[in-house]
């Protein structure tokens, strides 16, 4: 298939990839930034472009991976191509592209990329949408050239589903940081940790977060947690962190729903 | 070496098999619950005892991994014994052992131990404290033949070490389940969310957290983050986790500490 890819960012650097590697042709690259684009367009062996005037029509597929509040702009101009257009974002609707064209789908990769770490993209989700059946299905042809695991899901439960990618990613990688922070501050390395963490996530891989719950929240050891708010004592957005996800841990472990 | 080992939870099992798989003899296993006793001991072909007056002197090292309000009174009673005692607690200090004998030193395993799930001794990272170097040398040597990772860390040290774990383990362990709970309230399966989750933690093995932190708040997009705060807006304990964590990785994209 030939595919544009609008976008020289950590997602449109990584399915330019996939889709290359699977054997599609990228046809161009565009980014507002030239050498963003050029870079990422060497890669793929595709044509750089800086200017939506000099897209080739000769696409079967705009794949937008952009700012979310650029999406719109973006698709508007490229409607008069009258190509399938996708987006892969978690938090915009795909209302968001049919207000412009109704050749339109959502093809959201549920993945932390970055740039300078590889990844096996056969393993990363693809969230994909449509209004039709037609699209819908070529969409579901072209994802799995590319990874093994293709959902359908909907623009609300995309929106949940991002959420709560924050809570399970972003969030688990700041803390991470944070322990990061206190090791370096009594002069112990990271490394010390970094298999703790990795444990951490591949327990869950096949067990419940909640049957594998340690530390001494769940144990409800107030005398731990009481010694670790007086480590905390020049810390005070750490000692609020500490104890609002402790308490949640405790709620959970007297089963009630974290908000009850 | 003969090793006789206090308690029958999760750090009390693994350690008696990687001491065990290393070619050690486990004499005893204790638990005020003989049936635990049993249970590990018929795994490592100890005797299983539920009384310390039942303790085989003919022991070189007693291990102690049992709550830490348990440890004083446990180190008390085999003291009478003039053997090596050691806890693996990330929280108890070495003088607390050392007030019953001066034959003491701290054996702790730095990771998250489930009895349902096996894992690699060999790259569990064992941070070593005695106060003579004789006894530290001792325990290297022991430490040495169970895993590759050994430290020395002091009992401040350790602490620290501890409460960075809370971070790193088990806050996104909670997270994780936050995640689950969302999407099961919108039909959908966690299995979408287990490559992020791995993924997660494989990038800060080479990467710093700082350095590969993704998602809404390190971007500052606020429009995802009103609109995050809006689903969430039934879940105010939610809300508050989303608030406080976003606000720590604005901090730390400003190139502040989290305290400043």
């Amino acid at each position: 298939m030939n595919i544009t890819i609008i976008g020289s960012g950590n997602v449109a650097t990584h399915m330019a990839a996939a889709f290359k590697n699977a054997g599609h042709r990228i046809v161009q690259v565009y980014s507002r930034d030239i050498q963003h684009a050029a870079l990422l367009a060497y890669h793929v062996g595709a044509e750089a472009i800086d200017n939506l005037a000099d897209i080739n029509p000769d696409t079967g597929l705009f794949v937008v991976s952009v700012k979310d509040d650029a999406i719109a702009t973006i698709a508007e101009a490229l409607s008069a191509h009258q190509k399938l257009i996708v987006h892969t974002s978690g938090s915009t609707d795909l209302s968001t592209l049919l207000a412009f064209t109704p050749n339109a789908g959502v093809f959201y990769p549920l993945q932390t990329f970055s740039k300078i770490k590889e990844l096996d993209f056969r393993s990363v989700p693809l969230c994909l949408e449509a209004d039709n059946d037609s699209i819908l299905a070529d969409l579901k042809q072209l994802a799995f050239t590319v990874s093994n695991k293709v959902y359908t899901v909907s623009s609300a439960q995309r929106r949940i589903l991002h959420l709560a990618a924050v809570f399970a990613c972003n969030f688990p990688n700041y803390l991470y940081g944070v322990a990061q922070d206190l090791l370096a501050q009594n002069q112990l390395e990271f490394d010390l940790l970094r298999p703790l963490i990795l444990e951490t996530a591949q327990k869950v891989l096949e067990q419940e977060p909640r049957n594998v719950q340690t530390g001494p929240a769940v144990r409800n050891d107030e005398g731990t947690m009481a010694a670790h708010m007086q480590l905390l004592s020049d810390m005070p957005m750490l000692q609020e962190v500490y104890t609002l996800l402790s308490q949640g841990i405790i709620k959970n472990n007297k089963g009630l729903t974290a908000d009850e």
